[in-house]
C-alpha cells in the first residue's frame, strides 16, 4: 500500500459508503488506500483489518476501544492524514462539517459526501458535469445519490440540446439494509413535507443552468430509489434519439422491463448474479422500453442504487483534485474498467429492435 | 328493507367494495339494499346475514354451498334481480363483463366498477363531472379509485379556469389488506411497464377535454394510493386561489402535514379515530401545506383510499340512474351527510392562515 | 358526564391505549370519563374535545399550547385529579413512574400500564387471575398485551388442572400503525437478545405458580402479536377437553384457519367488518383447528391485538379498585357486554364438528 | 470443463439454487459443470452463457426460444445427460418428480432438492448425518433449507449425547428476493394451518431417531428463516458444553448479537462484506450469547439462509453418490475450503469469554 507512484487516499468513516470507496480505490491503477479511520470496534472494523487495511481510530477513545477489542490500530486520524495525499470523508450526514477544519489544518485535500452543504467546499461534483472545475482543487463535494442520478441523466439530454424543463418524482428507500433492524417505516408512504424537495436545487449546485423541480416520497423498501421524470424537450424528438443520448453517457445503463427486469429486486438480483461486490449498481438503470416521447414531452423512469452510485464519482473526484487526469472522459474510462461499468447489456440490439 | 318509497338496490359481490356500498346505502334516505349475492360461504357472508341483509347465491352452486355452511339464502342472483330496481356489480375485475347480459336480460339498471371497460356501459361516472349525463340512464361505470381522484381534483381546477396540462405520478398500494396474506410485493418497487399508464386515458373517458398523462408504480404497502402532480395552469396563480378551488369541491379534504398528518398511516389513524367504518377515507386527502405554485406551475400531493373513494360516487350513480335527483349537487349533499363527508377539519382556519 | 352514580375516571395520556380506554369507559353503566390529559395539541386532542371529553393539559405548558391551538382546556392534570375518583395512566412506557408520586399526593387511586414495573404498585392485574386481590386497593398495574394473553390462556389450562410447563415463542409487531411513518424495522427479523424474554417472568408477577418461559422476535408488521406455544400437560388429554377449557374462559375467541381466518390480516378485517372501533380485537384469537395434542404435549397459536387486549382488563381493574364489583366474573360480564366480547363465532358448532 | 479427472455434473434448472450449485461446483477440485439446462431465455441464461457454462434447453421448445433470443445452446437436456456423470435437479418444487423417470432412463445418478418427497429417491441427505448411506448410491434428496438446519443442529447435540426432545418454532421468509415483485405477503403473519408443520417429520427422513416437533409461521421478509428452539436435554448441562458441541459441527457458525449482529439484515450485510457470492450464508448462524440452559432445558435461535444452506450439502451429495470420498468429514472439508466455511469469527475468543 505504499507504492510511491500511487496517490495515498485516507478514508474517514468505514460505513456504507466508506467501505465501498475503499474497495473501489484498491482496484484502480493510480491510487491506494493509506488507511481507514472510524469510531466503532465490531466485526465491520475487524473485517477491514483482515482485508489488509491499516486501521486508525477517528478519536483517541476509538483507538483505545479498538485495541480493547483486539483490533490493531496504526494511530489516530491525525496520523492517517499525515501519511495521506487526500481524505475522503464518509462519516454520517452533518458530521463532516466539524472535520473540515481538521483537514484544512492538516493541509489535506478532502472530498465530502452529498449529505453535506455545498458551501463547505464551494464545489459540487458529478464527473460528467463538473470534473474540469475540480481539477487541481483542494476540495469538493460528491453530491448525493439522488442528485448524482439527476445530473447524469439531465446532462446527457443537455449535451444533445434537448433539455428544457425537468420535473421529477423521487421514491426514496426508507433506510439502508444494514440499519433496517432499528430504523425504517412500515406499511405507509411519507411524502416530503416540502415541494419542491431539496434535490432539484441541489442539482443546480452542480449545474446552475438546469431547470429542475422535484417532489419526493419515502417508501417502505431498502433496495434503492426509483425516479420518474417528465421532461419538456426543446423540440419534438424521436425515442431513438433520446436513447442514443443516454447510451452515450458513461454511467447510464439501458435496461428492459420485458427482458426479465421489471422491478428493483430484479435489477438487484442481476447485479448479484454478475458477481458485483454487494450487488452494487453503479449505473443509473433506465428502462428503455418504458421511455416515451409525446410531442416535446419525454417520460422515463430509472433505479438509483443509493449505496453504490457515488462510488465511481468519488474515484473520479480523487483523480480530479489530485490532478491525475485533466479530462473527465479519461478519468471515467479508468474508473469504469475495473468496476465493470459499461458492460451491462440486458438484451442484444436485435432484440431491442423487435416489436 | 321493503320500504316502497325507497329504491331497491341489489349488490352482486360482497367483497371490499360491495360490503361498503351496502352499508352506505343503508344510511341513505331514499334507497335500500334488496339483497347481496356472492359465491363464498365463510364468515364474510355469515356476517352479512347477521347484519340483516338478504343473502343470495350468485350461482346455484353457491346457494348449495351457503346452505351447507348454515347460511340461510333467499335464492339466486336471478331472484334478487327480480326484486330490485338496480344492481351494483362489485365482482372482481373483468367478471362483470359476463354479468352484463344477465342484467340486460333481466331489464335491470346496472352499475359496474372501474376495473371494467368503458365500452361495457358507454358511460363513465364521477359525480362532480358526469352526473348529468347519467340521469335516467340504464347503466354506468363508476371509474376506478385512481381515476376518481384524478377527475375530482382536475375538475376542481377546470371549474376555476386554471387547468392546463396535468402530469401525475401514482404510487399504488400493492394489494388490499384482506388478501395481503396471499398476494403482494416485498421490499421492492414495480413500475408499470408502460408510460403513460392507463389512468390518464381512463380519466378522459369521463371528461375527454382533460390533458392528463400518468405514470404509475406499485409500492409495498396496503393503505392506499399516493398521487403527486405537476399541473401547468392557464395562468400564474396564488396558492390561496388554488386551495379555494379544491375547498369548493365536494369530496376533497385539505389536510396538513404539520398538523400531525404527515403520512398515509396518520390519515388512516385519523379516520379510525373518527369512528368511520373500516377507517374509510371517502375524500381525496390533499396536503394544503405541501401545495406549491411556481409561476404557472402547480404541485401537490394527496392520498386516495382505494377501498373507500368510490363508495359515495356509487351512491350518486344509483341516484342518477334511478332519477332520484336531477342535480349532481343535490345528490352529493344527500350522499355526503350520513357518511360525514365535508366535516373534516385538520386544523382550525386561523391556524391554517398562520405562517 | 357528571352523573353522581358513576365513578369518575381520569385518563392521563390520550394515545393508543388512552383513547381506547376512554371510549370503552363511556360504554359502561357504572363509570364515566371525568377528563383526559395530554401534552400534544394536534388533531388527536381536538378530536377528543369534539367527542365531548373535557381536555386538560398534563403540564402548564401543555395547557398553553392547547389554548394556542384553539383547543379549550379545563385546567391541568392536578385539576383533573381533583375531580376524579381514579386515574388511568396511559402515558408512554416509563413515564408513569414519575407520575405515581403525583397520584399519591392527590390521594388518587391509579392504574398503570404494562410498560411499568410491578414494584410501582405491588399488584399486577389480569381479570381472570388476580381480580380478587385488587378489590378495594389503591393501585394496580394492568400487565402488557403479551403478558395478558399469556395469563389468560394459561389460567384457563390451570383451572382445568392441565397446566404443566409452558414454553412460548412470541412474534411481536415492530411498531404501532400510528407511528409507523417514523419507526419500525424493514425486511428483517430481530430476536430479543436475551432468552428467556421478559414476558415469562412478567406473567409470574400475576401468578407466581406459572412455569412459563418465553422467547421473542420482533417482526416487520404492525397488526399485532402472534404467539406459538408448547405446553406440557399434567396428563394426556383430548383436543376437545382443551378447547372446552379455552371456550370457558371469558376473553378467548376460538377461530378457524379453514373458515377464512388464516392470518392476522384476515382477523383484523373481520373485526373491522364487525364494526368494532378501530377494528379492535379484545380477545385472544386462538386457532382451534391448529390446536394439537400429542400425548401430554399441547401445541397452539393465537393472535394478540396489542392495541386492544388490555382495554377490557383496564375496565375491570377500575371496577376492582373502586369496589364496584366483588367478583371477577360479575365485572367481566358487565365489561364484555357493550364491547361485544363473547359473541365471536367464526363458524357454527356443527361446522366445527365436521371433518 | 472437460477435465477427464473431474466428475461431470449437469444442472437442470438454473434458478436460485441451480446457479449457486453451479458456481460452487466450479470451485471444487474434483468436479465440474458439464452444462446447465433451463426453460427461460432472458438475462439469467444469457449470464450463464457469458460465465462459460454450456447451455441446454430443458425442452425442444426451450432450445428454440433460447436460439431466438440469441443464446447459443448445446442441445437438449437429453444431450446434457448423455455427457454427464450425475444431474442435480434444481427445478421448482414438485417438477422433479416428472424428471426422475428421464434421469433413470438415461442411467444418470441424480440429486433432488428438498421440495420433493423422500420416497422419490428413498434417501434423504444431510452431510453430518447421512453421508455414509449415500456413498455409491444412484440418487438422494438434499433436504430443504429448514430441515437441513434442524438436522445439523440436532445432530451436533446428539453426538454429544445431550439430545432429548426438540420443539422448534420456524419463522419462514415469505418469498425469495428475485420473485418478490410478484409474490409475497404484506403486513401480516401467516401461521401454517397444521401443527406439527412438515419440517419435523421431514427431519426424521434423515434420522428416524430424532424426537422433533415444529410449528411454522410465514413472515413478511425475504432474507431467510429464523428458528427458535426449546430442547429437553438428557441431563442438565453447562452453556459452554453445548457451545462446544455446536462449535465442533462443520457448518454451524456461532455469532453474537452483542457484537454487531443482532438481526437477519446484520448477518446478511456481514456476508456481503466478506465478499461471499450473493452474500450467501452457508452456515447455520447461531447466536451464542442468546443460548441459554435452564436445568435440562436448552434454548437457542439461529438464522437459516434458505438460498444458500443446501449448496455445500449438494456438493457433498455429489461426492457421496459418485464415490469420490468415503468419509463425510473428508468431503465436508474439501467442500468447505473454497466456500470459506469454517472461517467465520464474529469476535475473538477472549472477548467471547468476557462478561
Amino acid at each position: 500500500m505504499t507504492d510511491p507512484r500511487k496517490v495515498r487516499v485516507a478514508i474517514n468513516g468505514y460505513g456504507v459508503i466508506g467501505k465501498r470507496v475503499a474497495d473501489a480505490i484498491m482496484l484502480q491503477p493510480d491510487m491506494s488506500v493509506s488507511g481507514i479511520a472510524d469510531v466503532v470496534d465490531d466485526w465491520r472494523i475487524r473485517l477491514a483489518a483482515e482485508k489488509g487495511y491499516r486501521v486508525f481510530g477517528a478519536t483517541v477513545e476509538a483507538v483505545a476501544a479498538m485495541s480493547n477489542a483486539g483490533i490493531a490500530t496504526s494511530g489516530t486520524l491525525a496520523d492517517l492524514l499525515a501519511d495521506s495525499d487526500i481524505v475522503i470523508d464518509c462519516t454520517p450526514k452533518n458530521i463532516a462539517a466539524a472535520n473540515v477544519p481538521t483537514y484544512r489544518a492538516a493541509g489535506a485535500k478532502h472530498i465530502l459526501q452529498g449529505g453535506e452543504k455545498h458551501a463547505l467546499t464551494g464545489h459540487s461534483f458529478v464527473a460528467e458535469a463538473s470534473y474540469a472545475s475540480a481539477v487541481g482543487g483542494s476540495s469538493t463535494r460528491v453530491v448525493s445519490c439522488n442528485t448524482t442520478s439527476i445530473v447524469r441523466t439531465l446532462t446527457a439530454l443537455k449535451k444533445g440540446g434537448l433539455l428544457g424543463s425537468a420535473r421529477g418524482t423521487l421514491l426514496r428507500r426508507a433506510t439502508d439494509p444494514w440499519e433496517s433492524h432499528q430504523s425504517g417505516i412500515m406499511n405507509t408512504l411519507v411524502p416530503e413535507s416540502r415541494i419542491p424537495s431539496h434535490q432539484g436545487p441541489d442539482a443546480k449546485s452542480v449545474d446552475p443552468d438546469l431547470d429542475v423541480v422535484t417532489m419526493a416520497v419515502k417508501v417502505p423498501q431498502t433496495l434503492g430509489h426509483l425516479h420518474l421524470w417528465n421532461v419538456r424537450l426543446t423540440r419534438p424528438a424521436e425515442v431513438a434519439e433520446v436513447l442514443d443520448l443516454f447510451r452515450a453517457s458513461s454511467r447510464i445503463a439501458l435496461i428492459r422491463s420485458d427482458a426479465g427486469l421489471p422491478a428493483l429486486n430484479s435489477i438487484k438480483e442481476w447485479m448479484l448474479d454478475l458477481g458485483r461486490p454487494h450487488g452494487d449498481l453503479y449505473e443509473v438503470a433506465l428502462w428503455e422500453d418504458m421511455l416515451t416521447v409525446e410531442g416535446d414531452e419525454l417520460f422515463y423512469a430509472y433505479m438509483v442504487d443509493n449505496q453504490a452510485i457515488v462510488i465511481p464519482e468519488t474515484i473520479d473526484a480523487i483523480r480530479a483534485l489530485c490532478g491525475l487526469e485533466r479530462e473527465a472522459a479519461s478519468s471515467i474510462a479508468i474508473t469504469n474498467a475495473p468496476l465493470g461499468i459499461g458492460k451491462l447489456v440486458a438484451r442484444p440490439d436485435r432484440q431491442a429492435d423487435a416489436p
